[in-house]
C-alpha cells in the first residue's frame, strides 16, 4: 500500500481529491449536489466541513455562479438541521483557509453552554475526538436528514 | 442628548438600526443595496463588517432568496476588493453572531506575516485601533472602488 501522501497527491486527470487534512480531520458524511459534507471529528459541537468538489478554488467568489448558488443552498440546508436537530442557540460560519488552501466552508452549532461560547470554536482548545460509534450514529442521522430535504 | 443606549434602542417604526456594538467597534463606510459596509475598527488587518439592514434576521437562512442572493454578491464584491487593493494572501469570511445577534458578515484580507496567521482574527490580541486619518484615508478609497464595480 502506497503511503497516504502519494496516494493523495496523484491527481494527473483532474479528478477532484480531497485534502488530505480535511480526511484526517473528519469523517465523510455523504456528497451533495456540489459539496462533499464531512463531520469535524470534534464531539464538542456538531461541526460539519462542506467542501465543493471542484480543483483549484481558494475564494467563493472563484467559483462560477451556479455553482455559488449550490453553495449557498448546500450551506442553508446544513445550518437549518444543524439547528433543527441539535437545538442549537446560533450557527457559526466560517470559511478560512489559512492552512487548508482547498475552500471549505465551516458549519457549526453552538449552544451557549459549550466550551468555547461565545469565542469562535477555531483554535479553541484541544478536538474531543469521537468514539467511532457515537461519529457513525451522528453521521447516519445526518445522511438521513440531507437526503430528505427538499 | 440623549444617552446612546436610549437613542438605538427606540426603533418603533421598524426602521432599521445598527447594533450599536457594531457602531462601536467600526467606521461607516458605505450602504450598498442590502449590506451596511462597516470597516472594523482594527489597523492590523483590512476587515469589513456586511450588515444587511433586514430587521430580527440572525441566521442567513433566514433572508429571503432574492436577499442572500445580494448578500453573496455584496461578499463577493468586498472581498474581490479587499484581495486585490491589500494584496491579500487569504480572505476569510466569517458569520458567527454569538455576542452580537444581528446578522454581520466578516471579510478580512490576510497575510501570511499578519499577526495572527494562520490563526483567525476573532479573539486575536487587542485591537489597534486606526488614526481617524488613516482610517479615512482607507473608507475613501474603499468607497470609490464600491462605487466603480460593476
Amino acid at each position: 500500500m502506497k503511503p497516504l501522501s502519494s496516494k493523495h497527491s496523484s491527481n494527473a486527470n483532474n479528478k477532484f481529491v480531497l485534502d488530505e487534512r480535511l480526511i484526517i480531520d473528519t469523517y465523510f458524511i455523504t456528497n451533495l449536489s456540489l459539496c462533499s459534507i464531512l463531520l469535524m471529528n470534534d464531539a464538542r459541537y456538531p461541526w460539519i466541513i462542506a467542501v465543493p468538489r471542484r480543483n483549484k478554488i481558494k475564494e467563493i467568489y472563484e467559483l462560477k455562479s451556479r455553482d455559488q448558488l449550490l453553495l449557498l443552498r448546500e450551506i442553508n440546508l446544513v445550518a437549518e438541521i444543524i439547528k433543527s436537530k441539535f437545538e442549537s442557540d446560533k450557527i457559526n460560519i466560517g470559511a478560512m483557509g489559512n492552512i487548508v488552501p482547498q475552500l471549505h466552508i465551516h458549519i457549526v452549532g453552538r449552544k451557549e453552554n459549550d466550551p468555547a461560547w461565545p469565542a469562535p470554536v477555531w483554535g479553541f482548545g484541544a478536538p474531543l475526538t469521537y468514539e467511532k460509534k457515537n461519529a457513525t450514529e451522528i453521521i447516519i442521522n445526518l445522511i438521513n436528514e440531507l437526503q430528505t430535504s427538499p
